[in-house]
């Protein structure tokens, strides 16, 4: 805990004297009035994270979380929970899609066990992978009804603040080499703990932030909400404790987002938030401490129906909106190169006098 | 004419049958299905324009095509019409955002002089622009009233042809180092024409096509409106004969993108269309030959309210919508990324029996 209540407290909010003069220069370059929209409003507030303008973002890490779900024992997924071990060493291996989006964006990937339901410590022995794992998986914290008592929770609390810890040790492990962080998951069920966590800390109805994930029936998603809804009756997450909500109905690589989030923040160093299960992480973080907002990009718009509800929360608007469900960080991945455009517009463009261009005429 | 005739004649639809093999590996992606969405989809367009299941892109040019507009006179813009010839020069030396942009991108950028109102001829003997020049800027198409008899048209029908010929014959001669085309303009005034042209084409109302351009206030956006409603009514240009079109309202960059557009296509390689300008030239190019859309990809969506029904009427959805408008190429080279993505997917990837992931249960 010492960790986590340090970090928490070493998070400022962006510098606003670094935001204005970025917003100075910005308005002399040599187009109309902020007539690269967005891409102008990125390059302030990445002068606002990193107190520059010259924002370093040119070494760029992905980080991928693992974690395995017991609640996947309800059916709540297309694929066997097996595919989480088998999409690592996939990972591993270089064939899956973050491999080659972060190959295209210039970045390298990191793959962290938080928690895989596997013996992973050869490729950890042999630095392939970062081991952090907190378990062999979460349990089942899905009751059988929605009267039962005491039952089992996702992880224990320890375990929820050793995830969190765990993300901001990944972070400032990777520090010395990352300019730009870039969130991901993989976890076969992690959908399911992420529509938790966003209904209880979005207060919307578990119907409302429940989707298909990989691309279940209707059975199964009615199982999916049916589940969620029971394990929030029973559990009674306390939405102003994101460590109560991680302990009960999170997963190990959603509170290791929500970590990396926290230690990035602290860093003054931007993250790229992928999708719906990191921006689940990145809601966490934000209930830690709202400021980790600041230092948090939306990558995109993923087609769960919660991520737009946690994005609303955030108040973050995504970069992209190309009916991506894939999770491991491949939005984030794909969302890089607007962040190295928008520094170097920030940095090489010329201004109207540098290039003698005439201003509008008012 | 024989260049535009026999080009038109050269245009085919994309591939089919290599389409359909991208879609077959595709679908053998170790990915829950289609969970990459449009970078999917553009995969499989891309392979149907190309032929091929390793679509070449590496090689990425930007084609700026720059002209003057004589209505310019009407006070349609923000800028002073100078500022065509200024930004021409901001291009050679690296400074406009284009440049910027096309750097990010790995992209050359190559400006093409359609007829810009200055002699730029020792750039174009020096080589750093390539000189295509119609005329010394369009003429002022609009009418003093609605009433007037054989007012001036933006540039005569051989002009017009000459136009389109001109960004024909600049994808030819690009087409040995280029795989991807991007669009790009530079032209004081050119929103005026390019309304003009969509609201001709789409048949929708001019004010629904019309809009504030580099940022004019609200005095000048009703000249302009007015401008384009008058010069309509008048000049009465044939939404069947996109020349005709082109010569009564348009203008030279525009006919040159809409040549370029058709050019690409008739080598069957991509060309990333870039905002409303852009978009203008590429309903020209449709309606000389509707085949040519196939070759099209939709880089943003501007601002600009012409360019989501201008948009609407190709079918296309664009690949990014982060409130630009500021042309010069610059929407274009922000998604060339997704482009490299979209095919270092289809090439890198391994398959689910490649790297031993289970399939979905069904």
């Amino acid at each position: 805990m010492n960790l986590l209540a340090e970090t928490l407290r070493q998070i400022e909010p962006q510098d606003s004297a670094s935001r204005a003069a970025a917003h100075a220069r910005l308005e002399q370059l040599t187009m109309p009035y902020w007539a690269l929209g967005r891409i102008l409003d990125l390059a302030e507030d990445l002068a606002g994270m990193t107190r520059s303008l010259h924002p370093p973002v040119a070494r760029k890490t992905v980080v991928t979380m693992a974690g395995d779900h017991g609640v996947t024992a309800e059916g709540v997924s297309a694929y066997p929970a097996e595919v989480t071990l088998q999409m690592v060493h996939n990972f591993v291996n270089g064939g899956a899609a973050i491999n080659v989006l972060a190959r295209v964006a210039g970045a390298r990937t990191v793959v962290v066990d938080m928690g895989v339901a596997a013996d992973l410590s050869p490729l950890a022995a042999s630095g392939r992978i970062v081991s952090k794992r907190i378990g062999s998986g979460t349990r089942n914290f899905a009751p059988e009804t929605a009267l039962e008592t005491a039952p089992p929770t996702a992880m224990s609390r320890e375990q929820a603040i050793q995830a969190v810890e765990s993300g901001i040790e990944v972070a400032r492990e990777l520090a010395a080499n990352t300019d730009l962080y870039a969130t991901g998951d993989m976890g076969i069920g992690n959908t399911t703990p992420s529509s938790a966590i966003v209904a209880v800390l979005s207060g919307c109805p578990v119907e409302q932030v429940t989707g298909r994930g990989t691309g279940i029936g209707d059975e199964s998603f009615r199982r999916k909400v049916a589940v969620v809804k029971r394990a929030l009756a029973v559990h009674r997450p306390d939405p102003n404790d994101a460590l109560d909500v991680l302990a009960k109905v999170g997963g190990f690589e959603i509170g290791g987002i929500a970590g990396l989030i926290l230690g990035a923040a602290s860093l003054h160093k931007p993250v790229l938030v992928d999708g719906f299960i990191s921006t689940a992480g990145a809601l966490l973080a934000h209930r830690l401490e709202p400021k980790s907002a600041d230092y948090t990009i939306a990558a995109h718009q993923s087609q769960e129906p919660g991520h737009r509800i946690a994005l609303q929360r955030l108040q973050k608007k995504p970069l992209l909106d190309l009916d991506l469900r894939l999770g491991e960080g491949t939005g984030a991945a794909l969302a890089m190169p607007l962040v190295e455009a928008a520094v170097r517009i920030l940095t090489e463009m010329a201004t109207f006098d540098e290039a003698s261009v005439s201003k509008a005429e008012t």
